[in-house]
């Protein structure tokens, strides 16, 4: 199974122009992981006929599988069914049934069906109609020679639902045998070839498993995929890979799968008891953002101040006008008197602070853009501080410092996955 | 120039799988549209060299312009560079000078160059090297036939400086007849189809301007598009097609263009020598990460406090235990309250603040999940709050409360584009 060639295409002038992000296919993917498998091409063409025309059949050429999302909707803009209709020869006809349904469901919310949305009963010669369970426009299922060819609605939740209900179980039943899976170590404060070095000869040890790095702005995250008809091999050897690669990244990882700094940062403090302060200067509150983006945050995280003004910092967070004065705003001293201010006004455990340069302008020699420091603070052992000097645009700057002063409580708290018994997964 | 076909092709085995948002397109198109220019095509395929060689040549079968992300990096997983050589033929030479850059470049940070980045060095032979100002991986820029082929780096903040720098210029260059523009019309507050309706009879009016809305979580983008070998046509017809989006959008209209609502703020509050600070409960600090995004926030943005818990409220933000007793922390009153005393404690002349239900739990009947109030207050005019409703998840209540938040202040200072004259724009 792993070895069909799967192709996503999207639909949608919009997609084009860089004026909507493209989630469909990483909703695709994502569920089709789930089945085992991986799309290999992915094209996205605009509402152009005779681009969609050309996309199909370099799709149908190159693919096994090709699921196209978009172009289903009553709109002239929407020309997927009759494209399929012209590049695969196959006449559209109304199909009574699905036009009923169609009513039915205009009915339900006490509309009359607008007549334009007639065309979305239009059905290919032979094509199986694909229940919409949450919209209007049915999607489509045919065979071209030896493709598979499945079209589904843009938008994401119709997509998703269909994709769900009726492609991953068509694509299991249809092959029973093979299994996949994919396993992922989270990694932060370490570079993609620092990594790969410590990485060297995995593949060699580990033949059957296939390894990846992935920058992001976060990190990087390693992961390990493999696909075979015995679930119980694939299972060891999934969690052999995992194991390997945790040892290499020793106290980089910081945790599995998808799970987020925040989401270890919560366990940690919640498994402790401890409630969190934040105290942001440069950041302006993206660290505070990052905390409570985890549902039920109320239960560790007291709150923050966003000190972004020399007088703010004195005034709401205590830091003395003489550290200002000596050190400057960006200092290592400011940071942990702004994190035991942030800690000790808002009651919390621990706290956490940031201080730096954002850019692009107000760096100096000594002192220059993507310098921060970080500062931590807990009732028990006072305050720690260390500096960072990150690069990229503002924005990433920002980001980064974010990551790393979620990171600081993280290792702080001793929390991690480096400890964890990684067979314990399923 | 509109006549040309543009290929994007993302590289990258977790961009397909559901793992890592693919953000190239929309970044590579956005800018190419300053240039008068909209992808056709945007292919996306794994590390695996055989898909990314297929993908090479069905686009310059089918496209002038081919725009490659990805797979530039210094590991074996970064195939483009060995794929470009094997595709099209053409021998890879370690370029000195690009080595002894990218040597400089570790060495500014105070590292050794490892050695595997030598690899980045390589160009193939009789390409151009696009510099890199943000990172070791330079850029390659060869035409095969008729195409001419962009190979850039995957890191987002690296492909946009690229782009701009390199790719957009030199697309200008070759096209010097055919001018094309778009002007987009940002609104807040009003839904797509109420703002179809009040934008009917536009294309009757206007037939020769491409009209489109595009739904995004901050609210509906308006933009009219064109092109024409007549500049000043164009640039008339443009300017009219604005202003009727302007006139029909009425005061929802916030921005012009790229211009974001924190720049809109910033823009106010600067023309009114006015500072700000931020009173936040559920949003965590996402306001003033918003405000802090902008470059030179630190001239209006005094700061703010997160104030999550309810203790916090009252210590940080002099809310009394009365209101909170009585209103709830979601309220009104509190957001009033919130508001006033982060604008008196961080002595800014005006603030805004947010209280309210992100989910997924914590929802009553009376106040369900979504349920927010806005508070701002000013020095001259005391405090005013507004009620909302927001739908989606945690993350979608907590952006739009985020992006409300800033629309309260632009609406409380009087500012918009409504006012001003669209025509004075180039």
């Amino acid at each position: 199974m792993a070895d069909l060639i799967v192709e996503v295409i999207t639909v949608g002038s919009e997609l084009l122009h860089g004026l909507v992000p493209n989630t469909n296919l990483d909703l695709v993917g994502g569920l089709l992981a789930e089945a085992g498998l991986w799309p290999s091409y992915h094209a996205t063409v605009g509402d152009d006929p005779e681009h969609l025309g050309e996309a199909f059949r370099t799709a149908v050429h190159r693919a096994d599988l090709v699921i196209v999302t978009g172009g289903l909707g009553p709109t002239q803009d929407d020309i997927t069914r009759k494209v399929i209709a012209t590049v695969f020869r196959r006449r559209l006809i109304l199909d009574r049934a699905v036009l009923d349904q169609i009513r039915g469901r205009f009915r339900e919310r006490g509309m009359d069906m607008p007549p334009m949305n007639e065309s979305q009963a239009l059905i290919p010669r032979g094509a199986n109609v694909i229940e919409n369970p949450r919209g209007s426009a049915p999607g489509l299922h045919f065979a071209h020679l030896e493709t598979e060819i499945f079209a589904l609605p843009g938008v994401p939740s119709e997509a998703e639902a269909m994709v769900r209900a009726y492609v991953v179980p068509f694509l299991k039943n249809r092959n029973p045998g093979l299994v996949s899976g994919l396993r992922v170590v989270r990694t932060i404060g370490i570079g993609e070839s620092a990594l790969a070095e410590r990485l060297q000869g995995f593949e060699l040890e580990e033949p059957e498993l296939r390894l990846g790095t992935i920058a992001r702005a976060s990190g990087v995250d390693l992961h390990v995929s493999a696909s075979s008809v015995d679930a119980m091999w694939l299972q060891g050897a999934l969690d052999r890979g995992e194991r390997k690669l945790l040892e290499r990244a020793g106290s980089h990882a910081y945790a599995l799968g998808s799970q987020t700094l925040a989401e270890v940062v919560a366990e940690a403090l919640l498994n402790r008891k401890l409630t969190l302060a934040t105290a942001e200067s440069f950041t302006g509150g993206q660290v505070g953002a990052a905390v409570v983006a985890t549902p039920g945050s109320s239960r560790y995280y007291q709150g923050g101040v966003i000190a972004y003004s020399n007088e703010s910092k004195e005034t709401l967070l205590g830091v003395s006008k003489e550290t200002l004065r000596r050190h400057g705003a960006v200092s290592a001293e400011v940071a942990k008197e702004m994190a035991r201010g942030a800690r000790e006004r808002l009651g919390a455990s621990c706290s956490v602070s940031t201080t730096g340069i954002a850019g692009p302008d107000g760096g100096t020699p000594e002192k220059p853009v993507g310098l921060c420091f970080l500062g931590f603070s807990s009732a028990g052992e006072g305050e720690a501080a260390e500096r960072f000097l990150f690069g990229g645009s503002r924005g990433d700057i920002i980001a980064r410092a974010t990551f790393f002063a979620l990171d600081l409580v993280r290792r702080s708290l001793g929390a991690g996955v480096a400890w964890s018994e990684p067979s314990s997964r399923s």
